[in-house]
């Protein structure tokens, strides 16, 4: 269990490091990094705290250099790797009406190319997976053409998975609604499971835990992706009402545990083919801490879920005993596991604390002092 | 257009004849019938009112009879036809933790035998559609595996489909929650999609309006699943929070509106292989002219659907004129198209007014009169 | 805060040791009482195990006898008291179109009949608390006037508040839906408080935890309830769809906590004045069992919310420090107070572990050994 | 009816003229105004092409100028007035943790001061209605104090409503969530309809439509605010999911219908005493169409509304006769009232089709051209 817990991955994104808001208002917040080298240099302090964040995500356009390769060599400098690569095709007045799906042909055409160019730039950071997220979808009844969509759409995957390098993948990724507000072009895990049927080996599902209908049962789609060898990665998240990109485990902590649960249950821990990746917007809080936070809710859940007594709980369900068989599992979850957690960061030649170790090492003060002028990172929205 | 809609089936269920209730009480009707016999006679009445409701579906063991040759000859004589045979596996003590997907392999087998036994009814009944719906899942996390009961759904149902005679197919039903509150083994249309997918030709996907999570768009899964082949049917009914089995287009006839018109732009509403059911319950309504106005409205639905103007449409959509393809939809939606089908009423020789036409037939006041002693059909929870 | 946990209180309800289940199934369990004294001994039998449950909440005609002064020494000898009488409108055919909202007088006269006799039991029970719950509402738009219906309903309650003896106060429970499907009479707190405000003294809200729409903050509801005065008690259970009725902290225990945590600000965990009831469905779990746990998870959240450091959550609120806020709720929540009940519990002179203890007892066999013929109770819907 | 409808008074946003979009792009359109004046004609427009929509709501800073007698001569001119005033105490970096609500007096005080600004620029803009709506909120369990924040917010509401000068009043909003994502202070009438009380006459509730927890039933809470004399206006708009701001009535024109049916049956559509108010954002579509079709959406289901037999209604829903209730209103509902609609028009010297006039008069390709350079008018996120 020690083993498996020091060599969790979490993946956190560079996005999150930046500033981000509602359609009200972006709060600026001091500190905030002005380019993807800043950000990086923030995944590594979230890293060299908690131990098992050595990735980062990249968005494109927003991260975008002139060398990758001097991007990548200062990642790894401080200690951390280049993750996955995210596309985005939806922040140019072009894309009012879609991007791969939009009714215009020049402006899919325009679409496909920025995903092929960001193909071409995992070769360069050695990113092996692409996270493909579509803003995609109609706003009023009558709008588009909802299957003429769909096969736009499919004709853009087949395109990119064509041109993806040998152990690259690609992730479709699905979300209820937002920004469109009628349909949207993959609104839920069936449609991207769909798809990915279709492209065949390469192409998985990820699952935002944040874009799902109110009460959707999110472990069960994760159990049922993971049956089929269909689950590409995680973005965790957490979220009241809509997509509220709170920290991960902040809204139902129980949830993020019976997700991990299937994961363990399935073996799926340790398998590199599934990505734990974070995809968070921390809009009113300060950004380094709450990601440290995010990852170690992450964490907990996995430690908990380790804690699962696997024999009890399979000897119980066989023999439909019910109180007992949720008991089982309550009994990892009621555990607290920090003290554990404690002892491994110390194993590890961590401080067995990292969000009071962060703010001793005054991180924090010192990019805020430091990072002054320039324009601070954000959406662009 | 009319001949579209002289020609149009929707098939009415024999359940909603009989009494039907919340789990806090049935209140009993006057006239409600006995037995199968006088479901089908109501059925027929439904018919005879409308012209489009040739068919009635049977749910075993509610309707079980010793003679379906003798119930076929009767429906016969009343000029409709039997339609889907509903298997019944959630209402024996031996389901308590569900039926394909029990723990058990007892009750497991027992499920099957059942779900075998309406593979032979349908041979009798001359019905072609097999509508699987399980009441399947899970009221507490923990309580049995997802992926362990997946593995026995997709065993039964590969053991019905070798069963099942030439021409005739199985639709399978997803529910988003109810009668389990934590997890449902067939939740939502992308399970029922991958089993149907995996379990190959004579396996599609039956929408009932009523099984979703709230907010979702139920036409676009409409048009995704007609996409594929893999639409098997409805059961149209309406809701305004859980599966509240309102008279169809009751609580939101602009959404069975849309849902018609995926079904008119995919031309599958001649199509034999999209199977129009109702499925309702009037718990407090007089059932027979209830089901009559339900008729009526998947009907007017329709109508409307067909008099969306194609062309203008396309045009709007490829031109990424918003407003205006949203007014082509609407032009139709706003069109009040009762008197055009009281103009096809009477070509076809019908009261133009159904419902009217029932009250004055005095068929009410009969069945009131007749049907009394002996027990009223209902669900027998 | 020992001291604070072993006074709580929390009412068990009468109606969750009878058999229940959804529309589609009953499941008949083994040792199920056959009325309201077999009731009695399962909720001494729950308070025996875990000292916090004191009382039993009645519903009326379910729990009817003869002779409520016998019903209560018998109660008394198994060391527990009569609790809240809750009245049942609903469950005559003369209710389908509401009770006290009923367009038809004679029908509104019988509902506020039964109120009133409800109310003269509760002298004879000995119970300070009436617990008024209604099923009315409307299936379909149209149906009946909604603001008729408001107007009906707040002379039943005038009438009821009336008579009410000295010291007796009255209940008022809102619900979103269920068994009216278009809409609730009582629908919302706002409801509810605009109804009790206008009642005065005497008439509160009761909060169901399961009565509410998807995504609703209930601690807000409940703090703001607080702080006019206005929350009159819970009933306890736990949802992740519809009004689930599962074990209390079964689904969100989070949430439990969260609302625990607002009594406890409050102070409002001693005053007498706020019930703490639980309101649940064992439909297929066996029910004594499920009712300890239930009461456990209730103690288990009150305790975290005691171990809230309050200073430090107010310095940091007033600080505006997002995050260590945040910290010092969470902190308490993840801590394990499991061995500190299990102490709490050995002070009292109980076993440290109900569950086990009621395994090792012998009840459960006990009763399902002794407890066969006669009629199990149920809700008789 | 003809009357009602020809003095019925809808009032346009300024803010919906400008560019708005979602948190992830705003996609900038041509021809959109760039200062409060030019905001006027667009408004202005809308009232000259459909009759109904005399007046424009006013956002501070967002229309803040110099001299509001100028602005108010303008409109005059242009054939409209000015209407209700609306604060925006959300988009300053202060506001981060909330403005009358946040933990840090000096904010609340600046807040506060801004409301106050506002109450003296209605005096000179004419304006008889405050509108408040609060973004103040959590993100976060434990971030603040939900009762304290009550109480501050009670407190600056006392402050504002005792500044009010005569015939003035003041609406506040309630919203289900966002920006907040834990809590928000005004969530749900209830809370709204609490404060109002508590402030006395001159204060009421306004009702966003796109404002609440999925599944809530809104004609309800119109109805019951109408029998307490606390409803003072309405946002409308309409929505699919959280609050999409699209277009009035285009998710769920029943829905309008049916609140338009309850203010009807209050005889609220002609008392001055609410206001119809439309509060939309035209995030991809073209933005003064979009508002004329809105004015004509909320127009057709007053109309709708207005056509109700009030007499059979009343009658069958005395009778309880559920069916031929629910039929005298969807009667209503299926009428197409759009060829009475144009003749009323032509009644008051318009032309009969609102948007047809629109795109004839060539205002759209007038502004497009006219209004290139300068800073064009959006949101300011």
């Amino acid at each position: 269990m020690k083993a498996a817990l020091k060599s969790q991955r979490i993946e956190t994104p560079s996005w999150a490091y930046g500033n981000s808001g509602t359609r009200f208002k972006v709060f600026a917040q001091e500190g905030v990094p002005r380019d993807a080298f800043e950000k990086i240099e923030d995944a590594a302090q979230v890293h060299a705290r908690t131990g098992v964040a050595p990735s980062v995500a990249l968005h494109i356009p927003w991260d975008r250099v002139d060398d990758y390769a001097e991007l990548r060599a200062y990642a790894g400098e401080l200690g951390i790797e280049l993750g996955a690569i995210n596309p985005n095709v939806f922040q140019e007045d072009d894309y009012r009406l879609g991007s791969v799906c939009n009714p215009d042909p020049a402006v899919r055409a325009k679409a496909l190319a920025h995903l092929l160019e960001c193909v071409e730039i995992m070769e360069e950071t050695g990113s092996r997976t692409l996270s493909l997220w579509f803003a995609d979808g109609l706003n009023y009844p009558g709008q588009d053409s909802i299957p003429a969509r769909q096969d736009r759409l499919a004709e853009a995957l087949v395109a990119v998975r064509d041109r993806l390098g040998p152990g690259r993948r690609m992730l479709l990724e699905y979300k209820f609604f937002e920004p469109a507000f009628y349909a949207t072009d993959v609104p839920d895990w069936g449609t991207a499971y769909a798809h990915c049927v279709e492209l065949g080996d390469g192409a998985q599902v990820l699952v935002d835990t944040g874009h799902h209908a109110p009460g959707t049962n999110i472990e069960f789609i994760v159990a049922l992706l993971l049956s089929r060898g269909k689950l590409g990665g995680f973005h965790f998240n957490s979220r009241f009402y809509a997509d509220d990109d709170l920290m991960a485990g902040a809204a139902d902590p129980f949830q993020l545990f019976r997700i991990t649960h299937e994961i363990v249950r399935a073996g799926a821990l340790e398998d590199a083919g599934v990505a734990f990746m974070l995809d968070q917007c921390h809009n009113i809080e300060p950004k380094v801490p709450a990601m440290i936070r995010s990852v170690l809710n992450v964490q907990e859940a996995t430690a908990k879920a380790l804690l699962v007594d696997a024999d009890a709980l399979s000897r119980a369900q066989r023999e439909g005993d019910v109180l007992t068989a949720n008991a089982v599992l309550m009994d990892a979850y009621n555990t607290d596991v920090r003290p554990l957690l404690a002892e491994i960061r110390a194993d590890m030649g961590l401080d067995p604390d990292p969000v009071a170790a962060y703010h001793r090492s005054g991180y924090g003060k010192r990019i805020a002092a430091e990072r002054v002028g320039g324009a601070q990172a954000g959406w662009g929205a």
